[in-house]
């Protein structure tokens, strides 16, 4: 299923809502979903564009739409976007393309739709779904790469890397918004040379730069999804930084994976970005490397190894307390790309549902850090300083191994092609605070 | 918090439910709850006694209740028992007080209550709860000495075995009720000697003889439940079958732990045997070997110490086509018991928030594999056929390396002890499907 460019990608589309054109992230080519409050109200569904929020209810309140695109939207303006995961690409479609025109220059609907904005930075934003499951992957091939060579420096990647999608299963009670502060875990920590392990707040914490995917109509349990039908289960795409606590993970770790080390926090961004909205920014699945093996059959289709990879820039930045202090602006760790993903999108949901493990709509899947092969590139510290060995110089004369209370981590994403009207997915951030 | 025995335990008590008393399972001191539809009915909470099952909703219709107990029979008579676990002991506590009266022979209620009886053979059972997070331990140490063995003959625990209650987190949306059949999954297996992976159907299906725990109130994120506190967040108790493909998790396993491997598929018994049932069957936690580790501070409580463990009989059973095709009894593989738990429930519990994860009502935990330190009483075929070499054989005249197509497995539990009415659990059983 590639998604074919349309009317609502043009890039010489204009949107009547002030500060829609040329916006960074949402143009009126983007049109994300996400769960918001406008002023003294309820959750509810609404719509990104430019600097606004459309209400759902409230345009569905002044009749804006109808058919497909009207049922598509009862589900979008609900209090979670679970029931509009569920209903797949089509109804969706037909909303996107309602909402382009309804929001377009020149639109007839104006003066209904008009009333229908609330001001994004007066309203507070919510988990965009119920999360049911969520699962975290190893996809980034040069984080993987990065992390295995502190183990076995000749040969860093394990043998079953290049043919198994690598994930394990994270904590869905503990993923928050975009905002919502973290607190910083406690934890058995066994520093090097230490006879025993004591219980201390975690002295290496740390951020990952991931994608995060937001699953649509999903399987049953003992249906395997297809590759060749993946992508009509994605439902869309977020910011996610899989918090990790470096000492506590090398502690507990082995012999099942990682867990109190991650399951204290995961932020996502707000808005559910969707495959339409990406639909110009996909490209071929770079070529693995000579001498890599060929994916197995059940992992390999011809139109996701055209199509299934994103070119999407990926930014780490870090605002420290006395950065925010000197008003300086926060700064950039890193800058990556989501083509550095080694197995697709519909690789990695095909491979998690071949043993028939269902998926459902509002589930969540990160990639895995997605780090670029370049040290300016890479998506955590535990990367960037070598394990805290060499520590990352600030502009505010500051360093740092890990992250400190006070810090701030921004995410962000960009699709920029030339030919397309360039879209963002707003940001990911949220602010450390001292253990308790 | 340790329950005291009361009223309600009394050995003494009979019932007027015919079959109750001397039930294995289900006697007047037991009173599990569950989430069963009667025939033609939706689903609604219920009360096991002997082989009927109280209809919740039925006997509040019929003013069976007042007060703190009514509350509790609302909460518990919905179609989950999400609201009644988040509820706590109190309520619970009321409503037990109340059911043993209105079920106790004499009882004034029992032309009242008669009506609101069905039996249970003529019911179906649900989940008893909408999961929303699903952890497994691995704290039986048996097991984790037998597996670790296979790679580490002479030091089979890994060091941070005696210190970290090991786990990780599983897959919610696989969970299913006892009697729901289980499909064998396909997955990447790459057997010793082959060049490279292939996908195909699982060769080495196992099951798992685990204790679940359902959580109840639970914490905020980022509020560790202090060891002490833990017993109040725990709602009861079931039995939990941790399917297993083992071929699957040989390849998949590192570097994050099982994935596919474990998540095509989870049993749990239908019933939440509730802590004040359980009171009974408290016994210390068994001392540890000289030389072992004590507790960290933040695991170690000592009420918990003196009765957070339990006595409690665990039970795996085979029945294979043959077997049925002939009118066997079910074959006991194994009979262990969950006294051989390294860390107690409360210690589980205190570790999963001891970092701030949040737990919630109607969360499950597993405890892992709880094998005997005899091979009679291993509770995986990976341990009795020590992987496949030393295959079992069957009354029937069958052998087993692994699960074959059609075999159901079956788990039970049975607490028993001078001076208390013996109860159990009732059934964990599922069937394997073949392959897809």
């Amino acid at each position: 299923m590639t998604t074919m460019l349309d009317a609502t990608h043009d890039p010489s589309l204009r949107s009547w809502v002030p500060g829609a054109d040329g916006h960074p992230d949402f143009p009126i080519q983007n049109l994300p979903f996400g769960i918001f409050s406008p002023p003294g109200g309820t959750p509810r569904g609404g719509v990104a564009i430019g600097d606004h929020i459309l209400d759902l209810p409230a345009a569905l309140e002044a009749e804006l739409f109808s058919g497909a695109a009207r049922e598509a939207a009862i589900a979008a303006g609900a209090n979670t976007l679970n029931g509009f995961m569920a209903m797949g690409a089509a109804p969706r479609q037909a909303l996107r393309q309602r909402l382009s025109a309804m929001l377009a220059a020149g639109s007839p609907d104006r003066d209904a739709a008009g009333p229908c904005l609330h001001r994004a930075a007066d309203c507070s934003m919510h988990l965009p779904a119920r999360i049911g499951d969520y699962t975290d992957f190893y996809v980034g091939i040069h984080h993987a790469t990065n992390v295995g060579r502190v183990f076995r420096p000749d040969d860093p990647l394990l043998p079953n890397y290049k043919h198994v999608p690598i994930g394990y299963h994270g904590r869905a009670s503990s993923v928050r918004v975009s905002g919502t502060d973290v607190r910083r875990p406690s934890g058995q920590l066994k520093p090097r040379g230490a006879d025993a392990p004591h219980f201390a707040p975690c002295r290496s914490l740390d951020y990952e730069l991931e994608l995060g995917v937001w699953i649509g109509p999903g399987n049953a349990l003992g249906d395997p999804v297809p590759v060749a039908e993946a992508p009509s289960h994605v439902a869309g795409f977020c910011l996610l930084n899989d918090w990790s606590a470096r000492d506590i993970q090398a502690w507990e770790a082995q012999p099942l994976g990682p867990f109190l080390a991650k399951n204290f926090g995961t932020t996502v961004s707000p808005w559910v970005v969707t495959p339409e909205a990406l639909a110009p920014f996909r490209i071929p699945q770079p070529a693995r490397p000579a001498g890599d093996p060929a994916p197995l059959p059940h992992l390999l289709d011809e139109a996701d190894q055209q199509s299934g990879a994103l070119d999407l820039l990926l930014e780490v930045l870090i605002h420290t307390p006395a950065m925010r202090e000197r008003n300086m602006a926060p700064h950039r760790l890193a800058l990556s790309n989501a083509r550095h993903m080694y197995w697709t999108v519909a690789q990695i949901l095909a491979h998690h549902s071949s043993n028939g493990c269902n998926l459902g709509p509002g589930d969540l899947l990160g990639t895995g850090t997605l780090s670029a092969p370049d040290p300016a590139g890479f998506g955590s510290l535990l990367e960037t300083t070598r394990g805290g060995r060499e520590p990352v110089e600030l502009p505010s004369g500051e360093t740092r191994r890990f992250l400190e209370d006070g810090d701030e981590v921004i995410l962000r994403a960009r699709a920029a092609r030339d030919g397309a009207a360039s879209i963002g997915f707003g940001e990911c951030r949220a602010r450390i605070l001292p253990a308790r």
